[in-house]
């Protein structure tokens, strides 16, 4: 399974003693970038490209409070992709427990070098097999 | 008309070159702190009798980027509030131009002093009221 | 006086109860960006004319420890200024009794467009006076 | 050799296109906690065990600059422990390169469970014990 763990850090909790509810966000990009590196497509590859991949909207449902020290694990699932548009969402768990900590979901446009909305099939046809694949991957 | 002036800082950029996504999810925190300081109840205050206040969710579509050194405006507006569960919403703009940059939404429960899940009506009647007058004052 | 003021975040506390030791290096951030546009010649002016003024070392010493909601004021004074390099000094201080927080420094040096290490007495004159004057008006 | 890995986040870049100066300061937190977690005597027990370790002090010389998806490896190196003091020093590098990104220090003191500053030798041996054999084996 599609997965990224995350160790969580002292500077992540706040003064109610658990992690401050923005760091997920931050863990949700964590996972995009640490997923695209491993299916053989890094964030960085593409920028290098001219392309940019912006966050069009995000969401978040908190379920658990996750403590320093523990270790989560952030399971992506492309819900939509089409070159234009992709949608993800992630369940982020406990790693020893499984209990669930939060959901979320996260959309992204795709920009070429002139800051225009772009067909990722048009010009970058390699990353976009990549999300397509991971959309199959993360679907079964 | 209620609102939160925020000025963006360097350290809120990412190498986009404008403000990184997970930093507006911590202005809409700054606005209820500070809306709450200027309504009459302050977060502290409410802290130091035994209450917190945690996000139960949290969402934000992105309209427009927010660059360095630009001063934005955050209204927010209680949507739902009941003693139990608090909503807000949040529309944040540029101060110049009014330009959206954000929209955005938060739920929040109370918790007492034991971490369940309280009525704030019963364990905290001048908060309450305050966030019902704010309630009122936002849905003019 | 020069001088800066912050509203201490929530979400710059940790599990501590009080804010974390990485903020006040932001603080102090803030302090040159705000100070900077005060004098006249804003950091994003700067920016657009193709200079950086990155950040060559950076220490603090931690006084006391600074609660959620209270308000800081930074001091800042220019110890160093030959348009190579910039060194600052900052005095944190609680803004309701003046005990201090921290104190600390930062040195800095002007890169231009090229990214090579240049002289703002030649490559921006307003821009070196404007530091110049500030340094005149913090060492009284 | 003692040593701790971070992957560079996205979130931890600034508009300058590279790491923000204040990342590198958490990262020897991060450091730090691992290190212990490693040598057997968490920060998480020790907090448990009423002790905390607050930073005194902390500095950073930025060598050179650090890029988005770079790994970097932290040496951590116990300049001076006595039980009731507890300095720090850090050498960052690429981890491909070797190139160094930076180099630090951090100075902590221990107080106990009523805020008062502690000998750990005599509130916690255990705790004591593992960071003397960890100047030992970073002073090799």
């Amino acid at each position: 399974m599609v997965q990224y763990e995350h160790k969580v850090q002292y500077y992540e909790t706040d003064k109610m003693g658990v992690v401050h509810h923005s760091n997920y966000i931050r863990w949700f990009e964590e996972c995009r970038v640490d997923t695209m590196e491993k299916e053989g497509y890094s964030y960085q590859r593409m920028e290098k490209e001219g392309i940019i991949c912006p966050v069009v909207s995000v969401s978040c449902k908190y379920v658990s409070m996750t403590e320093f020290g523990e270790t989560v694990v952030v399971f992506p699932k492309v819900e939509k992709f089409n070159g234009v548009r992709l949608a993800l969402s992630y369940v982020v768990k406990n790693k020893e427990t499984g209990e669930i900590r939060c959901t979320g979901e996260s959309s992204h446009c795709f920009l070429n070098a002139k800051g225009n909305p772009a067909n990722l099939k048009k010009i970058n046809p390699e990353c976009y097999e990549m999300f397509e694949k991971l959309q199959k991957k993360t679907s079964l």
